[in-house]
């Protein structure tokens, strides 16, 4: 079945979506995305995601070519024409068209992109009982990576290089910390104490992270936002990542080695069930 | 005037030129592009460029869609459909289209793309006899500058820095050292002797740098390929750029104070010559 995307106003076969060969998407890697996840046809933390996008595209002297609802609309929209019970929807935003200069152009009107991925059973992930395995890779990244934008090529390769070693995922690692997964933030449990980076321009906000981390708190658990090194990752009780699209999911394994047990550890677990339970009630 | 460019096999009018909207350039800013200047309507230094592209293809895994000979078939035939005298060809080759997803995609065809940009009288600059002014900014890029990808966002924000400030051009400094410009190869010339960086992951590998100081040398100039500070380039007595669309370019203001005694200096006037010269003779 072909999917029903948004580009600029127009909903489309995908097949017909397409942006000019001039988009500073394209030639400058100069635009800004977000992923929302969506249970059961409804959208997991929308404002969340609409806030950080409005950042990403402030830090970059951007403005939304659509508002926050317009934004919502099109979200559910394309939810609705694609009959996506559980699934993701993709949003870019670039600098839009114009002749190739290195600097900003003028009066160039912004692109918008959305589509959607469809992941049927994306809240029972088999994954989450099993755990992932991760590989360390040097942090080879721009410096800010709080701006969440499409220069995704590093994590791509690092991607890549963790299937080559029959892992799931890199973390990466600069100056001995780590600074987090390709596509997600990364944490340790170590004596019941859930220790992730503290944020900062090193790591995406990850809006996943935020709710996650209160959720935690408001349960009583233990939070410290500190850097930790790759050794204290690999000497912890359990670790586990966060993002839109993977909720909670534990990491059993780093560089070969077993995590605690090698199994997905209780923390996590339960992270992961408060999580989904408490954004399932506030999906819009 | 509406150009003609290549699309996949293609030459359209631009205003037709698209790609996918799920093209991995267009997401990921995974692909690469190459810069070929065109005088009176030949290519210069086409081979230093094919070879560099196939480089960069290489380090990403990827192959390039055409030959060497397709490739400087296309680029002629851009030349000509668009009466290009003095200007710039760009070429752009991405991993191709397919449904994201942070790992390469299987039997993706790869995208290229190519346009013409005229710049009639390149050669005779104005601001070759002026000089540039440049800022220092840090240099936040990834760590693999030595592949020329299109993840040029922060080579953007420099150029705009620059231009916020009444200059026309950042220099990029790391741990205290000048890496190089945003889209250009950073010099010094102190005592007589042209110092510029040496190769690795932290520069682009310039075609014009390579072909540049191959003319310095058998014109008897000394040349010393090390790091050098952002202090020595204040102190020295000449400084200049190097890159494909600029040839050689006096700098004669870093931060607002003067370089040398401010006006362009003797040895890159006589480099940009020598360059214009031997690349005019040798061009295709």
């Amino acid at each position: 079945m072909s999917r029903i995307v948004y580009v600029n106003g127009s909903y489309l076969p995908e097949e017909d979506a397409t942006i000019s060969i001039f988009d500073r998407g394209f030639l400058f890697a100069d635009g800004v995305y977000e992923v929302t996840s969506v249970l059961d046809g409804k959208l997991l933390d929308f404002d969340g995601h609409a806030a950080r996008l409005e950042r990403s595209l402030g830090e970059l002297e951007m403005t939304s070519p659509v508002t926050r609802d317009e934004l919502l609309e099109i979200h559910r929209e394309l939810v609705t024409r694609n009959e996506i019970g559980d699934g993701l929807v993709y949003l870019q935003i670039t600098r839009g068209a114009a002749d190739r200069d290195f600097a900003y152009p003028e009066g160039a009107a912004p692109s918008i992109v959305l589509f959607t991925q469809a992941k049927p059973g994306l809240a029972e992930s088999p994954k989450a009982q099993e755990g992932m395995k991760v590989i360390s890779i040097e942090d080879q990244r721009w410096g800010r990576r709080d701006i969440k934008t499409v220069q995704l090529l590093y994590p791509s390769m690092g991607k890549m290089a963790a299937k080559k070693a029959g892992a799931d995922d890199a973390w990466m690692i600069e100056d001995g910390f780590v600074t987090e997964g390709t596509s997600n933030n990364a944490y340790i449990v170590k004596d019941g104490k859930i220790i992730t980076r503290h944020l900062g321009n090193e790591i995406l906000h990850g809006i996943t992270r935020a709710a996650v981390l209160r959720f935690a708190r408001e349960a009583q658990m233990q939070v410290e936002e500190r850097s930790f090194t790759l050794a204290e990752a690999m000497d912890a009780d359990e670790a586990f990542i966060t993002s839109a699209s993977t909720f909670v999911m534990p990491v059993v394994e780093i560089d070969g080695k077993p995590v605690g047990s090698g199994k997905p550890g209780q923390t996590a677990l339960r992270l992961r069930d408060i999580y989904l339970d408490e954004s399932r009630k506030a999906a819009i």
